[in-house]
């Protein structure tokens, strides 16, 4: 009955039947973190960030603090090993010797998949280069569904740099997965989906979907509005980002274009991408999402450590 | 009855009357620790500092765990998100879903006080810029009081930077709410208390004081000798430098001329401004000063969270 | 009958008594860990680590948590008071109203015993340049001696930087102080041991060493391996490197040369003087020794800090 996962790399190593006990355990939690608290007494969670990610390494904190455990670890490469050129290898060996569990962040690409290989530990990828950043997923998902009821019979926008934006990709791997989803691409030309992610994933999936230039244009027909950033630098040039950039900058008059129950994402940080006036519209989701982060990551947290919870 | 406070980010925040029931709370904790050892059992502190300061950040954390809580957190700003070009305003949100309580420093004036204005958990100010730093001021009350009984009927020279000294101002504008307290003000001429201190706080509150330039001239008078360190580089000239520079520094020689109960103060780290031969001085208070610091900052954890400690 | 010591500044401040009870008590840690995991309830482990020792730090944090105790500290000196120019004797009569024990690494040799000098909780040095690293010695003594039964009657290799290697004079002064313990002194000729080592440690109380320059060649004697790196910058010129880097890095091949019972041993972080493909080799040791670091930094705490776990 229990889920035979070790590790989380990447938000697909969780087929759908693993991802919902998992959003329905972090349900419960949110329902009721205190009858958690004392869950992982006794147990130590290892944060070992080499690059510095402060939303995501506290929210692992508070997520193992909150069940009774206890954290140590690192919040930058230069305070670390690394900078003694020890391998990923041998850190995580020594790291399993120290904690019962552990969440890694890494620049490279790959680098939490070398260490789950080495590790008698369960290792949590907390985002590797531009590759997966599985929690952030977990994280969207638990608060789309519990926004909506379920994760199908949606219309979805994704807004903003689809281009090098990790999440997104690892959002739309994830809801392929569930009934009737629909995907509204809305970028500049220069920074749409990769074609892989097109091709690939979304027409060889038979996936319904359209891309556009205009965040305006589509507002009314969205169930769940997705924004990122689109970094000035990104643009071909200052021309482009000037006659655009209002384009994907979120703020009241637009959402007064959406449905009264369009709840508006963000992965945060944000910058000035959604502004500060959407924040007191009930709509407006992403701190929420924020909240939920701390849910998964506890419920991942009691999954992987295998911690019966049936009978709180 | 309970203080109705939600953050403190000025020393003044209090009343006279809040700032006495914290420091009886603070008394109470002194006299014993460990019966407040589980008053925040599943509470957790986040302690956001934007730039280094060990000593305050490692007595709010001592202060947690000593009430049975955890701590979360950064260190310095280039570990934290505020480098991705998050608002204060965001992040404090976004800790408001990880943690109960914060303290937050910041090298910009007014941050905590902005960050108060989003916040859903109680923010203490650890100290923005030159401004404030009221836990400090609140651990230099509890040390004066709990050596002479009283904050009233009182001369306190206060000698060094008074210019610059954000902790000198802070503690005069808290103790002029005391009856007959004497401020003696030793300084080089261009390191006096701003006007503003001068003119707004002293004389407009009709209080008693005097500006001398020599430390020695005073000690048989004082009651309280609050040392801070002045900067070579803050002198006019060196000429000047030298000539003073041994004004302001304390040595067993200017402690004969002190009373036999005159107590020495100093917010640390210190320099060079005490002689170390004066740490063995039944007088010298600044180390007392750093315990005191813990307990302040528990009562003001237990008050700022509404936890009850009548019944314990 | 309680071991009488203060503070850990030097291996060779426990007598070998001492040093017996303290690797008898870690030995009764990693049988059973959990027998001891309320035993530092309410006590509060500082770190102050000058300098960065990833290692290390975490090692010490693991070993307090998992005595149920709590941690606070710096990992590095620029997120220090140190930068404000405050003396390490100053910091640590700080520290002692934060905390009831404390692990500190300093680059500068001496600087644990400055602040053992003014400390009002023991104080271990964690490594103070390359100078004394006590408890990695405690932890190599326990690994040795869990792996042979006891640390006398033993032919060890010392291969490797044995000029500057910090840990490998530490364990030579430990092990002379037992029955029977041969040394095998494996260098390039600029890396040999000290003259004081060879003189007034090794010569001086008649113990049976040999120097030689190839690993191939004594491996067969061996009981213990304990290997360090060599860098290449350590080496008079080019062409001794390349004739002789091979000499020092032990494989799969070298490995076949050693008796069916002989251990190896690696202080860590390890560059490439052990090939990962002697990770598998049941006598590879060096993770063994990173868990008992742990055990042994447990069974130094309780030591230090004079809980009584006669009675557990």
């Amino acid at each position: 009955m229990e889920v035979r996962m070790k590790h989380l790399l990447n938000p697909l190593d969780l087929s759908v039947e693993e991802t919902d006990r998992l959003l329905n355990l972090a349900d419960s939690i949110a329902a009721d973190p205190a009858r958690y608290s004392h869950c992982c007494t006794g147990k130590k969670l290892a944060t070992l960030f080499y690059e510095p990610s402060t939303r995501t390494r506290l929210s692992f904190e508070a997520a193992m603090i909150n069940l009774g455990g206890s954290v140590l670890g690192f919040s930058s490469a230069n305070s670390s090993s690394a900078s003694k050129g020890e391998s990923v290898s041998d850190t995580i060996r020594v790291i399993s010797c120290y904690a019962d569990i552990c969440a890694m962040r890494h620049p490279k690409e790959g680098a939490p998949m070398v260490a789950a290989g080495k590790s008698r530990i369960p290792v949590i990828n907390a985002g590797d280069g531009g590759h997966q950043h599985p929690t952030q997923t977990l994280t969207d998902l638990m608060t789309i569904r519990s926004l909506r009821g379920s994760l199908g019979n949606l219309t979805i926008g994704l807004c903003g740099d689809l281009k090098f934006g990790r999440t997104v990709h690892s959002l739309i791997n994830s809801l392929i997965r569930y009934d009737n989803v629909k995907f509204v691409l809305i970028s500049p030309k220069e920074l749409r989906v990769p074609d892989y992610i097109r091709d690939d994933v979304l027409e060889a999936n038979h996936v319904e979907y359209k891309e556009v230039e205009k965040l305006e244009d589509v507002m009314p027909e969205l169930d769940i509005l997705y924004m990122t950033r689109v970094q000035r630098e990104r643009f071909f040039n200052e021309d482009e980002y000037l006659r655009m950039k209002n384009f994907y900058i979120l703020d009241a008059e637009k959402m007064q274009l959406a449905k009264p129950d369009m709840y508006v994402l963000h992965p945060l940080p944000r910058v000035n991408e959604i502004s500060v006036e959407v924040d007191d519209d009930p709509r407006a989701a992403y701190f929420k999402q924020v909240q939920n982060g701390v849910y998964v990551r506890m419920a991942l947290i009691l999954t992987l450590l295998g911690i019966d919870t049936s009978n709180l």
